[in-house]
């Protein structure tokens, strides 16, 4: 690990500052439209690629001394290069282009939301993973589960090769403010002060939040997602992440998302662990799926568990797509039990279910970030978190 | 009508303003900058009554001078009024209290949601009616329903004694960019611009936006809504206005609310307009209620018909509070059919429904603002809009 300074972040608020830069009741003072236009200058370079001062300036709608100023101290940080002169046609003396320097930081991008294991990366600032590292759960809790979390961290750091920006989380169960893990019962965390702690620990800029809240971020940064978009995060347990007008959306308690537990339907149900019949867990988590499946006797048998539980899930998401008016509906997890006859029966009841008029245009589909959607919605995080940029 | 001349309308986007001043795209430019900190004086004095300017400067984090700088300009257009020395015992001079001009503007409201009626209102900058208007739809639909609607701001604009701030209209349907509604079966409209042509007809500053999304930004303004909540609309349709993190969802192709054509259970269900069966109008529209209420042959079955549409609306909550992690859900519509037994099976379906650790706290009410809600959200979105109070 070699040090530098991370940037000044310029808007931090419920850990996770997104696209949104500035919230309702905050007040412009002079240093947040600084930091909100250095967004703007380093968002541009990082969507745009290389650019002039006035290509800047014209497409932020920025002065070109604001720009030139705040081009001055990215260069001096080390965030943006020089390229040196544009070669074109165009008369006069040929303006300079600048892009993102890819090399000045790496991101650590960690996933505890697999069920043995936790997963982390070394990641650049396009989000692509440079090394990776892993450590058994062994059933950890606790305590023990947290150190392994920060013994994962400590591999990571050494494993980097630039300065750190920082450290992203994606966590099971409901993340608090400040990114307390306020829940998580698989890893016994109650009320788990992990943020702070990695950050006191590395005294390195951290944010942790829910696992399916980073993976709807991650499908925003890297996989081209809708501005209204739900990501359903299907594994151990059912959760899902939304995109509204763009941000993610966490809920007023953070919990958000939590769908897994709602039940589907008016026809009874499957007793869940929670209590209840009829859970949406009951019918997608990939325990209870794979279960079904190997007991399954024949391939229609198999065909029929897998279209029941995509109605399943469509039904549960009629009403959030008629609420939400959303655009999009991502699927993340198993790609051989998702992407087929599952995904068809979700889109069909979908469409079976909602008007036509307005949702006739819904799209779902697989992530394309895969197994390491999580992962990269770390790196999101603490992109947009640190430096403004998603 | 007296005259004055609108003020200055800080942000106008997508119609609304709400709350959240600066989206995210938005550049921080000086001119910007001052519109917000122009709304955070106003909005102080809105909610707060009176203040000095040392108040207000220690309570918005604005400085004395850009505080005194805005009153100055708040007292020459008339919204602020010096009220004299502030009687206290606190030594040195005492300061001089400010108080929002309550009889600087009224505001025109107008109602389109109700089926066989337009209604119409004078409202103080406080959403107090001052005086109504209605004219009878007579059937009415196309050019002849948007005739109605101008003589009905014709009527109001009249009866205004004091100069209009503008014009606020809820109108069934879907409403999309610009105030132009979409699509109002009922009505028989189509693209039918009418924020546009009102706003040429009178001259005045006009938002047209979809009835349910009023409502709920009246319960935001003025009837103490939570910051995330959903307001359901239940009339001749059933349709639903959303509030997160504090300002109003309109979903990215205005759609958000429509929830009336969802299918709602695994069981069935009567034949719906739309085609569809099971649809929760079925269940809940006022005449299908009224119609199954009137066939009841004894109270007994009175009772399971408006439990079994209470648990219908439940059913079709129960993901949608799951997903947003909403605090509150508020009822609008007939009390004599909504408040009792309809709503205390919502309210019990939704907690049986979903995860009690996380929505155990769920408050389910009657809007308290009646059969207004929609006339006094229409005020709410002309003062969001053209002040930047809420
Ligand atoms: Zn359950
Ligand atoms: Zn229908």
């Amino acid at each position: 690990m070699t040090t530098r300074k991370p940037p000044f972040a310029p808007q931090r608020t419920h850990g996770l500052a997104g696209g949104r830069a500035l919230r309702p009741s905050s007040k412009v003072l002079p240093e947040h439209a600084r930091g909100h236009n250095r967004s703007l200058v380093l968002q541009t370079l990082y969507l745009a690629g290389e650019r002039s001062r006035a290509d800047i300036a014209r497409e932020t709608g920025l002065t070109r001394v604001t720009v030139s100023d705040l081009v001055a101290e990215l260069i001096a940080e080390g965030l943006v290069l020089e390229l040196g002169p544009r070669e074109d046609a165009r008369p006069g003396k040929p303006a300079t282009l600048l892009e993102l320097n890819a090399l000045a930081f790496h991101i650590i991008g960690i996933d505890l939301s697999e069920f043995a294991i936790f997963r982390g990366a070394v990641l650049d600032l396009r989000g692509q993973i440079i090394s990776r590292a892993e450590i058994p759960l062994e059933n950890s809790t606790g305590a023990d589960a947290a150190a392994k979390v920060v013994a994962l961290v400590e591999r990571l750091v050494a494993a980097a090769t630039l300065p750190i920006l920082g450290v992203g989380v994606g966590s099971p169960g409901i993340v608090g403010l400040g990114g307390v893990v306020l829940t998580a019962p698989n890893l016994g965390w109650v009320n788990e002060p992990l943020q702070q702690s990695l950050a006191e620990r590395f005294g390195l800029p951290v944010l942790v939040a829910n696992d399916a809240n980073a993976a709807a971020l991650a499908e925003h940064s890297f996989g081209g997602a809708d501005s209204d978009m739900i990501l359903i995060k299907i594994g151990h347990g059912v959760g899902a992440g939304l995109l509204l007008d763009g941000s993610p959306f966490f809920g007023g308690r953070f919990a958000a998302g939590e769908i897994g537990h709602v039940v589907v339907g008016t026809d009874g149900g499957a007793e869940c662990v929670c209590g209840k019949r009829g859970c949406l867990e009951t019918w997608l988590a990939t325990p209870r799926l794979d279960a079904a499946l190997a007991a399954a006797a024949s391939s229609d048998e198999r065909t029929t568990i897998l279209t029941e539980a995509g109605q399943r899930l469509g039904i549960a998401l009629a009403p959030v797509v008629g609420a939400l008016d959303l655009a999009e509906v991502v699927l993340s997890g198993p790609t051989e039990l998702l992407d087929g006859v599952l995904g068809t029966a979700v889109i069909e009841t979908l469409r079976a279910r909602t008007m036509a008029e307005y949702h006739g245009g819904l799209i779902l589909r697989m992530t394309t970030l895969g197994e390491d959607i999580v992962l990269r919605g770390a790196a999101a995080m603490v992109l947009s978190g640190q430096l403004g940029v998603s």
